[in-house]
């Protein structure tokens, strides 16, 4: 990487017409005054992008004070990368119609989902569609930007950084998902009501952090030199039952994305080590008579179900505040700016040379947790500093977690290289796999199995299976 | 590790005594207003130890602001273990006496060594008393303060810290060493020549290190994003002959620790990588006929041999100016505060929860490097933060530095064992081993190192090999 | 290792007065004509030792053509091992009253165990007393023997391994166990049905093997170049409710050794790989309410909870044999020869330089197994040969084993570690990891664990937690 | 692997032309009457496949009792490897031509090499051009005969058995090398006269393999529990200067490929461990100036430069002896059958199930050299059974060792890489590291290379660097 200008840095956005993402990412943006410069919005979508663009170009104007960043769309993928010094990629992989089948069509067989896009049956399947739109932009980034990072925040996150690696093995790539944060500000609640203390934030909470994507564990914790793991058992077993007081009682009942954490407390009193995620993902990665056998079990445990008809209404929610912004006549046609809580910005300038990070990010595992495989995906902090991204030894995993994790973790790398060889019969073999599918007969996860494929057909690579 | 109050911390200092590194450490604190508490001084030389009490006792009065540590000599290890939250050793093993058989005993041979206390028949040598006093220590540690953090600052560092994790392997201990800072310095003057900036700090300078101490290495280094490796080359073409001017000509003459940074110019055109420590130290890992055959060739390649009867003056010196404070008349008997450049308080605070921090220090492998054997003591960068020392991945050393590092890096594990069994010939096979002794008959390394053991024998432990 | 003569070598074993394993080996080397010298029998109970020896003594001279091998009592460790070549351990640590204990106070809470020895709460409170024997063991090894190669039988064998291993780790040790033989010959048997052929042999079963010792697997089987994987599908489906046809169904009622395989059945269906050991085995490592959450329960899986009372009966009867065997009046009186399935007198010729051999044993992982942690005790594949014991590249555990596998094996390496310790609450905090405890409240451990432990007191060591 | 008929086996040779290893491989075949079949002679060269079909079909004409293996010329490799069940590759990459510039170009430039086949400027150009080769056979090996075992005899063998493996990581290959047979030999002679007895055969002499190909060590050889390693020392400092009485005096003179074996006991006086592999191939991995600086100093040290003019001429007398042996006229046409000494057939036989073999093949690092990278290709024991090749763990080369292995084994690792990517650039700067060229300046590196690669250019791949 030659000297940046910082005035002048170039970042492609893959998925720009995001109304969710991309969103984020611009306001971020336009707080950062110390860097500016161009994005570059790419999208199979181009008038989503072209949309982005307008609204993008709109705060500059719209704010006083903030980096005037330049937005525009591209045309394809060669335009965009080309120059960029950073690459985003956050995108749908299909529509919501392919996501409705990976969430509920194994409903049909008693098998409930509260994401499906990670794990479980759902995620399998959406990684079909996945792996192959990621090796086309790990080819992309090899010749059009090979020094470029590239920072990914589509799911399923460990198969597709998975993906970019296995592809172009220099590449510069990391994941990133908010889910320990959120259980890093269920620890400052927990720290303000077991120690009396106020106003604990976030960074506040030390913690160190492994696994894989969506089921990640604290092995340590503390504040202020207290170790939260005991204040924590108490506060697990005080809240299992009834949920956490962090969320307002008819917000759990309403909002999809609440939960008690009753998951998290119930894991911990199984463990002995915090889960780090939300109560929905973590549930999909456990043996589906824990917490999810029906649904009312899960509302029993105080999380809910996601149906895809609620992304599609919220889908229909995005479109009209696009559209507002498009018209953009203040205030609702004015995007506000705002602490977004995501760290992408903060990492792009650590890489930059401006400022050294800690974080935790999903890298290929170079031994920072000796046991799970080398080139599995993990999450774990790493330190950000210029042009470097590098994880920190976590450590193993702990045999309670590992007796959890070591076939998920597995399923994820053996799905990467079943879809790489466009075999059916292997992706079947990882998909049979899933503890989620426990109690389905070998038939039952065959027929499951080939209904999802039919349904997803239309985004599998053209070469997929010639045999079927 | 329970909540510390941080007015109210105790620190042990093992070689309390010190007139060096315990005055560097009283400056530090009297610096730092957040955390305050008691040091406790603790050192064979009792009477050393309470001089240091009292001279660092006058800091608080002398100076206004700032932080009133108290410190008070303790009798024994366990009454200065009991109690604290940090552990700092820095002891001079045996005398000076001792120190000048293993640096110039093997001179006779035709042997040379510029520092004698790291690795070369010196530094092997002062292991073997040095490292039965680090068992002691390490034992003292796990009955008196198993929870304590532990600095080490004493040579020979790698075989100090390897005992302590040895013999205590629960013992939560680093080892630092500012040599990298000096490498980071010389960084910032040649960015500052090369790319015509002024004003640049270490911390502009991001680095990746790795190797063992005082032969350790930097793989990559960057200033805002610039590449310095390139620039590097450039500057070392240009002064490897010449030695850079980083330091005044007439200081390179007379100053003992001065050099021309003529050896790590000479070990980068070998390598391609950076060597990060003294020229005085690298010589010393490297084959004899490379920089000192005979000592006029380290004059050639500008940098001192440095004779402990320099270390003698130096130490009358000290001594003068310890019994000047202990008579505490202005203004030279009053302590005058300022910047040492060392980080062990930072480190301390980092520990403490307050400021997390990446800086390099001395560890047992966990996979930090690769190619190194687990357990080898290695320097990398590591993270600090709350109760916690975590090494970054550094990656593997370039297998052209692995081939000059390799040996060295086992003979210093190898040692350690050899002492801890007490084994007079394993110890003189690790010896016999040593790069600067390839010229040496078998039986010439034999009569050296019989030789060299007979001149410290007071200070080998009791039970050294019966079959001698 | 000096040039053995083979006519004078010396074995050493500890545990000499055993009245099974003793005289197998004595059986053995007497049919084995290219070596002979001198067996010295070490025993605490001293009258058995002599009595063993006196047995021994007579086998020469009742049989012709044997190798005329010694047998002596010896008084002390020490003189038993001076100037042994080999070591065998094959000890009773306590008497069957701790067993009794170990194996049936847990039934008070509703814990059944099937042998009681290896892992699970039995398992665990048989090391506490098994782990200080073998460091007495490995000092005296270190101390009279260090280049003696070491063969332990006794249970719970990783621990009894690992314990050798940490004490002196320069020791030359293997453990021994022919539960994986047993495995091959229903594999045997099974390619006699499946594919229709005669008198297969376990030499013709070709294996992969890999685990911890008693839950070990198989992950590659073949005969003749056929893999028997897909098979042993077909075999387990077909006879994993009524048993292998391979044993008397009169005897698998009444011999409590007996089985007709289910519990390996169920565990390939479960995990797609072969549990390598006897059911009764293999139980005791997965969770209670697979097999054993009540006594019936196994008799439905088809094999046995062996009563401690049983193992009295046939000390009994063996005591009664020894006596005849005193009396040596034939035919009673005599010692048959004949084979005895054990490869112990093989692996000593092997390592003696006299035929290469490739078989299964316990050895500290050092990367045999790479998904289990380094310095835990497995079991793989080695190649023995002169002067040396070499596991085989096992790979590692799928999965699907890994996760049933990680906390026995981290309970066996942190029960060594807590034992050497002498931590009574580590040792606790393992034994309450155990997963045949699962269903059991946090007192209901604490008051089994000490009400066991308080059983075996008697064979603690010394020293044990003070604190208690 | 089904069930495979012993009598009707398939055996698929690639570079079936040959004159050398094909002809060794069709008399030790037909001296294995358990296993028949037919040998698919594949060769660019379709003639020379053809004569050798004849020349295999004649053998079982020829003598009685041998086992009548059927050898045809097949066009394609598509044809060779359908259905093969062993696939073995012995081919020339490229003519004597390109080779006379592998190994004379660089004498230009003061460099010498005594073979120019597997490191050294001349094995990395070779490299050039055949690992292009080895990405056309390992995609036929996926797409014709993926689960067929590969055994390798090309040089550079650990290049084209780690292009193998990069190109298809499924595959079942392994690489045959009989340098340390050779050694093995020499240690029968030493043993001989060192201990004064008679007869021994290399199975009597047991070592531990441990290295890359052609750069391969022994830390442990016996014979019959003798430790020869002291033996080894002796005999090193004895004939280090004169040369071992292993060879007729005349024939080291005159013989190229003869030896006094002074390279390896120098390096054993070196290092402490046996090097294990001819004098000429060591010589390339060292320090030009250790033993060719010059011509004459390797004929100082009892070794000859293999110069390609004699290849050209032996290769002049393998067609003559074809021809005869087509001609097929008593005695001279009839091709002896006895002893070649090669190992090829009793692997083919191990991994059909017919009898355990354990012997040193290279295979990639899963960890049997712990102290090399993964992956790396390295050479050491390996158990053959049925369908199966394991490497037995051979533990971390030691330090001494690893010093001299680092740099040639991570160049090779580089060098598949760079020309799997098609990068002049990449595998100039594996070039320029080779220890040979040491003294050369980076202007005459760049030349030497640039002229070499031209030579080659013909059998470079078609997308060749399109930079250049």
């Amino acid at each position: 990487m030659n000297m940046l200008d910082p005035r002048n840095i170039k970042i492609a956005y893959i998925g720009g017409g995001s109304r969710g993402w991309a969103w984020k990412l611009m306001r971020d943006l336009a707080r950062e005054t110390d860097i500016c410069g161009t994005v570059a919005l790419y999208d199979i979508d181009r008038k989503a992008a072209q949309d982005n663009a307008a609204i993008g170009n709109y705060i500059a104007a719209d704010h006083e004070g903030v980096s005037p960043w330049r937005y525009e769309a591209a045309d394809t993928l060669e335009a965009a990368l080309t120059g960029a010094h950073f690459i985003v990629i956050s995108i749908l992989p299909g529509t919501f119609e392919e996501m409705a089948s990976d969430v509920h069509a194994p409903e049909a067989y008693g098998v409930y989902q509260s994401v499906g896009d990670t794990t479980g049956p759902g995620g399998y399947v959406r990684a079909l569609r996945t792996i192959p739109m990621f090796e086309t932009i790990a080819c992309a980034v090899r010749d059009y930007a090979p020094e470029a990072w590239v920072i990914n925040y589509t799911n399923p996150m460990a198969m597709c950084v998975g993906t970019l690696y296995r592809v172009f093995p220099g590449i510069k790539a990391f994941g990133c998902c908010h889910e320990v944060f959120g259980t890093q500000e269920l620890l400052c609640r927990m720290t303000e009501e077991m120690l009396g203390v106020t106003d604990v934030t976030r960074g506040d909470i030390k913690v160190n952090v492994l696994g894989v994507n969506h089921f990640t564990w604290l092995d340590k914790a503390s504040y202020k030199g207290v170790d939260l793991m005991p204040l924590y058992r108490q506060y697990a077993e005080k809240y299992v039952h009834s949920g956490s007081p962090t969320d307002d009682p008819e917000k759990r009942k309403t909002d999809v994305f609440s939960s008690g954490n009753q998951v998290k407390f119930d894991l911990f009193l199984r463990t002995g080590y915090i889960a780090a995620a939300g109560d929905r993902h973590l549930a999909e990665f456990c043996p589906a008579d824990w917490y999810m056998k029906f649904p009312e079990m899960a509302e029993g445990w105080g999380f809910h179900l996601t149906p895809v008809s609620w992304r599609k209404n919220d889908l229909v929610k995005r479109l009209a505040q696009s559209r507002t912004y498009l018209e953009h006549r203040a205030p609702e046609g004015v995007m506000p700016l705002g602490e977004t809580g995501e760290e992408g910005v903060k990492q792009i300038k650590a890489i930059m040379g401006m400022g050294d990070l800690v974080t935790n990010v999903n890298l290929p595992n170079v031994g920072q947790i000796p046991n799970l495989p080398l080139g599995t995906i993990v999450e774990t902090n790493a330190c950000f500093t210029s042009d470097s991204v590098r994880p920190v030894m976590a450590g193993p995993l702990p045999a309670e977690v590992l007796e959890l994790s070591a076939r998920p973790a597995q399923n994820q790398t053996d799905m990467v290289t079943a879809v790489l060889r466009r075999s059916h019969e292997e992706a079947f073999a990882v998909f049979s796999r899933d503890r989620l599918l426990g109690a389905l007969s070998q038939e039952d996860k065959r027929a499951l199995f080939d209904r999802m494929v039919a349904a997803t057909k239309a985004y599998l690579p053209r070469d997929w299976d010639k045999t079927l």
